[in-house]
């Protein structure tokens, strides 16, 4: 797969569909189907996108229809796939009223991750012309999507930042605050922590930089510095610690803020504000 | 309320705000504010909106707080006010590390809905500026967020188009194509569903537009129709069925699109794709 | 089928029925077969009804025996069926102690369910007798069963009300109050929910019919009117809005209301109060 | 309490409310009073039952209030009191929204169980007059409402038969069949059960009851017999076994049963058959 | 199977099983065969003891397998066989990653479970030397596992005390107090209860014991008696009652218990307090 | 607190001790205080231990009091007390049928969990005599308490390894096996992981440890080495990775393997086979 991401388990989305589903059908079900479409009525169609983008949720959207029934499928394009506008990216098979059941929560989720996917792509391959840094996202996830929308940051090609509270140490400012200094919040973080538990700080200025690579950070977050202050930053921390570059940045500045030599770009904006790709189911003529 | 919606009852979030905060916290919990701050610590914050927009979701992202611990909060600005960049919506005080704890979930939360209410209220806004017609959403929704974005998009000032496939009667091409026709799909959906459901019919063209009037559909949905199709398609429905144009509308395009005639104008966007506002939490100095 | 209803959706009862052996079985499951059955015996048995009567709920009785071990299933009768004492339904086989072990939930699911649907093709019946009118259901259902008392309702060749609070407005007296009027009413309604909800306005005598009638109120709810009130009401409203029957109509008192020439007649014991319909499992003598 | 019956820990319905509040409230939620009634209107009403019975499940209906919202309520006759027509049960005082947003969630629970109640305290009576026999439920009881409907024949003046296949041992026709005759039935139930677990045989005749007798059953389970066959096979039986009547007893028969000196009597149509008692709920002239 | 235990229905496990796997998981899944192993690769590996003991819990663990991918299985040793140190209970085949994400939570509950079932199989074994006396558990077993350790027991070669606080009356100390006596309490819990659940009664002395005979108690919990007083109680007890010993019973001493005449024996700490048994995952060499 | 763990947050725990409530509960209640103890009657208690031990958990036995009733309670010791026999933990006082309602429930988890606190107190105290390497647990804990035996660890004074599959990458021999070697194995999970997540590596002997150490991996689990060769991969690994000596170490061996220089001792049996600490609830005479 592109991106190098690992197919998604489907315990990570069968509880979602099955909700989504239930709202969509709520206790009277497909009205329109049930009142117009014969029981016995079979149809085939085909998942396709309507704009150029990198495919991300199919199996999740698969399962929306296989839950409503007994359909059959065959993929063309599977997640991490980058395909134009108007391809095929699976068909369908089966009852006519399930496949027009579960259209709407199929589409829905694979519009969305391919959304997410395909603009983290795009920022990827921006900061790539700048240099080696590696994108990653944030824990700023549209709610109820954080393992599906992890997943498609790394079909984007991106990497993951932490996945919560619990997998990672972020000292940030309010923290920091709290410890009375870096060096501090650091120490105690070691203290605290397990032997497996990487410790990051963020930091406002050089100042603050320097305080943390003296308190043995594995990584600091340089939040908000210009272009001039994030070279200086990554010459002073290289070999000491890794150096994120975050706050604001967008596909337009990506590439000039990797060129700075820091190692991680982080993007909030992948995951909480990429559009849905565009996507739709077309019945073949009977 | 600006935009006219009622309050959200709290059994539409609370199992979602529940879910994002569990996801979070994982089995480890925050691991940063478990190791630096004290347990005993109180402090008090802002929830402050970066950019200007409508605020959308302030209740759910409360509870996201209360979930966690004891804190009092003072409400400055409710769902559907307009805010300028930098206002403060809420202060929120209690123990240090439940506000660090639920920070992400309550913003994530906030910033989605805020964003679903101000891009509803921008469209809504320019459609103004073309005519009377009422600006609707779709179902095109976030995946897990259905109930939660059309309460946004009641907050931005639009109206709700059908929330499920259980609630309305809507024959698109696949059902007509299936069912042998409008009149016999518009037939069979009145046979078949409650007195209180209503039955609308997509139309791809003017000659479709006459057979569903004919029928006797109660709305027809006009689908990428020409800005002139549009406006023969509202004089010809007028007094016999509601008109909604679809298809493409964008903030550009809707005065120009309201200006036709038409009675509704749905737009896919304001719920799939429309961006986060920025919010933060920012903590008083101590 | 029967009733014109199309099938339930697995999604709608799969849930319940969980549930539902999971608290027959508890923590120590069927004590009685697994003390005096051996592991290896199978069994076949047919589901049949004692009495005569629609049959209902068969597919969600199936589910109970698949949910507990690999069966085998033969169905004479779908749901919709018109049948006498002692028909056979469907016949079972498998592993002697998952028919054991799930035959009561099976079975409770479908005498329940069965007694809706018989209970409701009675009044059906009686109703035709009197006129044309439209037999429907109300909100008055067993707690947990809304959507699958809704469903026996239309097998039983009824059609169904609104499903709750969400799908239709229905102008109360309360409502009335509280609002200042029906045309207040019926105003601030159309105004504020989407253009595919339809607004029903209970009235209790004719004068209110006729303000809700001047309200634009699409339906009016008769409530409790005698039948010579009725007959004027329907009079009244013909080709205004849809007149519905309410209120303590039973299967002797049913035809002389549909005889008043009413759209509608909503009756609420076949949900609350029908009686079950009495269905057994007989085991093959092995 | 009338019944014996202690009163019903919330755990037991708590999640069994929401779930019918949200299912009432779909994703739209109560659009009428949404549309109508002012947010910051406040009201106070009555629950009172339009016939006499006895009351069950008054506190499962005030929940579902104060699940809405935050509600005073004032009680004036708890579970188990004998009321007549018109009797206020309580009265309830709060946001108009929330009163009528969990009216009918809390009111057909209230009418379900003091049904369910009101039907066994018949029976009841009716068997005191023919002897001193205990009147029992069966497990055939409503889908998803086993532990309240358990609790109403409490409160109803009844006892309970067992809870599920779980709590004690019945041997029925199928058993019997697969075991190889009563006493090897018996004797493996006792090995492999715990030293708490009863016994119960079912039988079909006399002959069946001297080998269930012989075989040490604690109570024999009479199906179906004649009130002369009773009348023997209680003598039979007595100091030997408990006797349980059962097939087909109805209020008018009852008594008849209970004077031939058996034990238990247990019907089924309590739980599966009753007719909810008329409850409403009455908003006081604001 | 060794001691007489049907086997467990996937009903009890599933969800458990679902929940662990998803802990486990987190929002990443198992990051390192993510990234190391490639998606096609498969493997085959044999669930082995590393001591000897008695095998309980292994379709909960094949089951763990099963959830995450397509594998196949070959059992060797069911739950209830006795096996040696080396064994192997069974082999799975399938994509590596699926074998590999397991693991971990088929091994935990098949080392746990095995872990009671061990433990009871050699105090059942030890009791046998004294006498006839049935061993029994109770209900302080670990959170979230009640009705999996219970049948552990089982497959232990020991019975089932009561399940939970429902299923029969154990009238303790405490109980005895607020009730005012044993005769009282007795009577009361007759009058109470259902016809099929019986009645246990603890006391502390032999005075205690003659009480609660005298009142009709189905049993006696002989809380902490010495010997002596055992045998002496179980003699007075003798046909009227059963008698358990309880309190700090041991391997050591559970045959001098035995010896005593008493009819059960519980015994707490083969669920709260028994190690796990050693099992591992081992790979076939590719 | 002793052990300088922050206190679990309720999310933690509420889910479990609800359902373990349920479980105890069933359909039918705690039958015996329904009997015999009056709705009305008060009562106090005092959680106490029976034998000395270090408090877990206790927060989560007060829960499952408060869950069932209005409950007051002081508490004495908290989690991380170091406690004699006899020592009284809390006192609680409420409706006497709530204290037995949740009295198992409660104690069974405050039992667990102190087991587990105490065991690994005991370890880690052991291992201080041998020098100052840090105590771990591991993933074998108990099924459905993962989170909560960590926390326990954290307040026995250990530390805790990682939490799921998730949080960081332990290289198994399996693992090692696919990828062809610890190098490769290293450096794919760089490339694949997050920029916060470590990697470890197992190996078998000192050979596999050179190759870890120059593949670049954060720490070594140093899998039944002895301990001459802990002593020796100790010297080989410092300042280049952390190490982890893992495999059947006892509270016995403990100073030993500490004494050899090693960072980390990882001990399953503190999770996996702790014995339960004795507790017990006291009622006070009334």
């Amino acid at each position: 797969m592109r991106g190098g991401a690992a197919p998604l388990a489907p315990l990570h989305y069968e509880a979602l569909v099955r909700r989504e589903l239930a709202v969509d059908l709520g206790s009277a079900g497909e009205v329109t189907s049930d009142a117009i479409v014969p029981a016995h009525r079979r149809a085939a169609a085909r998942i396709a996108v309507r704009r150029a983008g990198r495919v991300c949720g199919l199996r999740c959207a698969l399962f929306a229809f296989e839950t409503l029934g007994p359909v059959r499928h065959a993929v063309e394009h599977e997640d991490g796939a980058d395909v134009p506008a108007g391809a095929v990216l699976a068909t369908v098979e089966g009852p006519a009223r399930v496949l027009l059941s579960a259209e709407r929560a199929a589409l829905n989720l694979l519009a969305h991750l391919s959304g997410v996917a395909t603009a983290t792509r795009d920022v990827v391959e921006a900061a790539a012309r700048g240099g080696p840094a590696r994108v990653v996202c944030t824990r700023k996830t549209t709610p109820g999507l954080r393992a599906l929308e992890k997943y498609a940051v790394r079909v984007g090609g991106a990497a993951n930042h932490r996945f919560g509270l619990h997998d990672a140490v972020l000292v940030k400012d309010n923290h920091r605050l709290v410890a009375g200094g870096v060096a501090a919040a650091v120490a105690r973080a070691r203290a605290a922590t397990g032997h497996l538990v990487r410790v990051e700080v963020e930091v406002d200025d050089l100042a603050q930089l320097r305080e943390a690579l003296d308190a043995g950070a594995d990584a600091v977050l340089l939040d908000n510095f210009t272009i001039a202050d994030l070279r200086k930053a990554a010459a002073m921390a290289r070999g000491r610690a890794l150096t994120e570059a975050s706050g604001g940045i967008t596909p337009e500045t990506v590439a000039a803020v990797a060129a700075t030599g820091v190692d991680l770009i982080s993007v909030g904006w992948i995951t909480h504000s990429a559009p849905a790709l565009d996507v739709g189911l077309d019945f073949d003529a009977s």
